[in-house]
């Protein structure tokens, strides 16, 4: 008989988005006239860019003539988008990378959620604690995280807690891991590592043979300068690390579709025989056979992100996006609360007031204030307590609600 | 230490169409005055149609403005173009699904491959011989094939073969399987199976509490009357079938990519206590978790697929490729080739002359007449002896190619 993988059975019952929005869907039903502003799921507000609709409409242009028109193109993505990308991105952080270390995608979701088919069913994996999801999920129903524990934590997975009391900066794992996952900067904290920081880890991997998955979605939002924009600024990465990226913030593409993933050729795993394995070839092999590439016309839309006047008009949405934070930040203090990121990241991580749950301050702001945010707990159980605002809103969204808290 | 999924070293060396693509460039080297038809992968040639590209442009213009702007979409696909495929693909047959029964996706390669993702790996998996190697190579990639045998079978895939010798209709496995690959109209043989040969694998799916994974990806190639264009045209296939389908074909996505799966709720697979868990909510998980939907002006490009003017020309493509399959036939016939497929599908499968095996033969193809056909020994050793032409080039092209078999 035809059998389930049973691991997903193991998965409780909704993802957190949907379940925030069913609560949002329930109260919106009785208060129909309620003006509800969703400051909740990291989704852009600003429409695309004039030098990408640009080439979205030349690119739709070739698609109509057989003589432009493109089939399938490479899985890895077009060489016209890779090279920019490494030009723009890579070369000028003095990072050296080959074409062939790069695979194009349809989103840091995809990738960071199937990277682990490459990888053997018996790593040990260490996350931080709050966490997105999907680095758990994945690895649940891949069945590396053994069982779910009364705490909200998994059995086989060892947690990093990153909270106001270590300064958001995790502390390396006790027990030894095999893969680690680092979304910096965070989500959901919005906090930043230095690059010393940051350079401990590569330390540990190199040290302990580890990997690390580094998801770096948000790199567009870094302001200070001693952030890293890539793991790769930092000496040996290139022999452990994975980085992710999207277009998702930088520039709008939650709904158009585009990432990438850095796999150095020096970045290696073991094989059963305990030979070194470059997990290049393998990432390779898997795109190749389960992935048949990005669409043509949006990796054209992704090129002209970095044209001249693409470069400043997503610069100036990072930028507004950023005004949101700001605005977000001073006036939560104000209020006398108390905030975390922000700063190189759009996201605002609060603390909750008098002791309240994440969940209870959710319901709060949703019925008092027609305010929707994400529960931090929602994000593992070291969330709790805390929850996330999102500045990639509408900048009057952002300053009505921000009033609504006064 | 960071360890590797071994099932990956158990592949052999290259995808299929990578190795041909290494073969003719090598040759294109030593021979650059050479002027090569590609009959080879099965990549349209003709533009998208006025209907989709009017559509995308009448997208990008949304995605330009505030006011119009999408961002993430729901990960199933936007009901708009789910209602509209269920409309014209299925209710127009008497096929009754629900728009939650369907999910929008970057296209058939990509479910057909991460499909597995749900089931458990102890299940058998079957597969017809010639096959398309994306379901065999992720069935080893997940473990799920065993070993590679001397004769290219894998010790743990149940084959059915589909030779000159049964007409091209595979018998129901020997031995019990659990999941059963069905690709029709078939890729690589271009053949088909009517609807009462179908009908004895639904009925042994469902005797066997087996599943049926049915990719219907050249549907729309279908002439003759008898032949189902979905599986759910057969009673009690919504019990134990899962569709693929894609618009790469269909509507020369391939460089656009779009597809869909249809999950019927009533699809049941069981869980490690033996009860009965429906895959529809298994596979939403999974798209919710692993994939952030398809590109907005994507959907709204397959939506355009239906309108009048798009049926119109779409089907006026279709015929235009099915006319180069009548060519290719009559010319391969008259040439004193033995062919099979063409009629209701875009791939006309070859015997090849004077007992030469399919490399041989492709590599006489590739020097003597410029031409690149696909070795049929690389869809699966029931294969040897054949070489797959497709139909889906330029006319001129496939015109010029026969002149040269003459």
């Amino acid at each position: 008989m035809a059998r389930i993988n049973d691991n997903f059975q193991k998965l409780p019952g909704s993802y957190l988005f949907s379940k925030i929005a069913h609560r949002v869907a329930d109260y919106k039903q009785l208060n129909p006239q309620s003006k509800i502003i969703r400051m909740g799921i990291g989704d852009v507000t600003l429409p695309l860019c004039d030098a990408v609709v640009k080439a979205m409409e030349h690119a739709t242009e070739e698609m109509a003539h057989r003589e432009t028109f493109r089939g399938y193109g490479p899985e890895q993505g077009y060489a016209f988008l890779a090279q920019t990308i490494l030009d723009n991105e890579y070369a000028t952080r003095g990072v050296s990378l080959e074409t062939d270390e790069i695979f194009i995608s349809d989103g840091a979701k995809s990738d960071t959620g199937n990277i682990g088919d490459i990888l053997g069913l018996d790593n040990i994996v260490a996350v931080t604690d709050p966490v997105y999801p999907v680095y758990v999920d994945t690895n649940v129903m891949a069945g590396r995280a053994g069982n779910l524990l009364e705490n909200g934590h998994w059995s086989n997975i060892v947690y990093m807690p990153v909270t106001k009391d270590n300064g958001f900066v995790p502390e390396l794992p006790q027990k030894r891991v095999d893969v680690i996952y680092l979304c910096f900067p965070n989500n959901p904290t919005g906090t930043t590592l230095t690059k010393a920081q940051l350079k401990k880890f590569v330390d540990y991997a190199r040290e302990n043979e580890a990997l690390i998955l580094f998801d770096a979605a948000y790199e567009a939002f870094i302001r200070e300068k001693d952030v890293p924009h890539s793991i790769y600024e930092i000496e040996g990465a290139k022999e452990v690390a994975i980085e992710f990226r999207s277009f998702s913030k930088t520039a709008g593409f939650t709904g158009t579709r585009c990432g990438y993933t850095i796999i150095p050729k020096t970045v290696i795993a073991y094989n059963e025989k305990g030979e070194k394995v470059a997990l290049n070839r393998l990432w390779n092999r898997r795109q190749c056979t389960k992935f048949n590439g990005t669409p043509y016309i949006v990796q054209r839309a992704a090129e002209a992100v970095y044209s001249q006047a693409g470069k400043e008009q997503v610069r100036a949405q990072v930028d507004y996006y950023m005004g949101n934070a700001k605005i977000i930040c001073e006036s939560l203090q104000a209020a006398g609360y108390e905030v975390f990121g922000g700063v190189n990241g759009p996201y605002v991580w609060t603390k909750t007031p008098e002791n309240m749950n994440s969940w209870e301050f959710f319901d709060y702001l949703l019925k008092e204030k027609n305010i929707v945010a994400t529960p931090g707990v929602g994000f593992g159980p070291s969330g709790e307590g805390y929850i996330r605002f999102s500045a990639l809103g509408d900048r009057d969204n952002t300053i009505e609600a921000m009033k609504r808290l006064d």
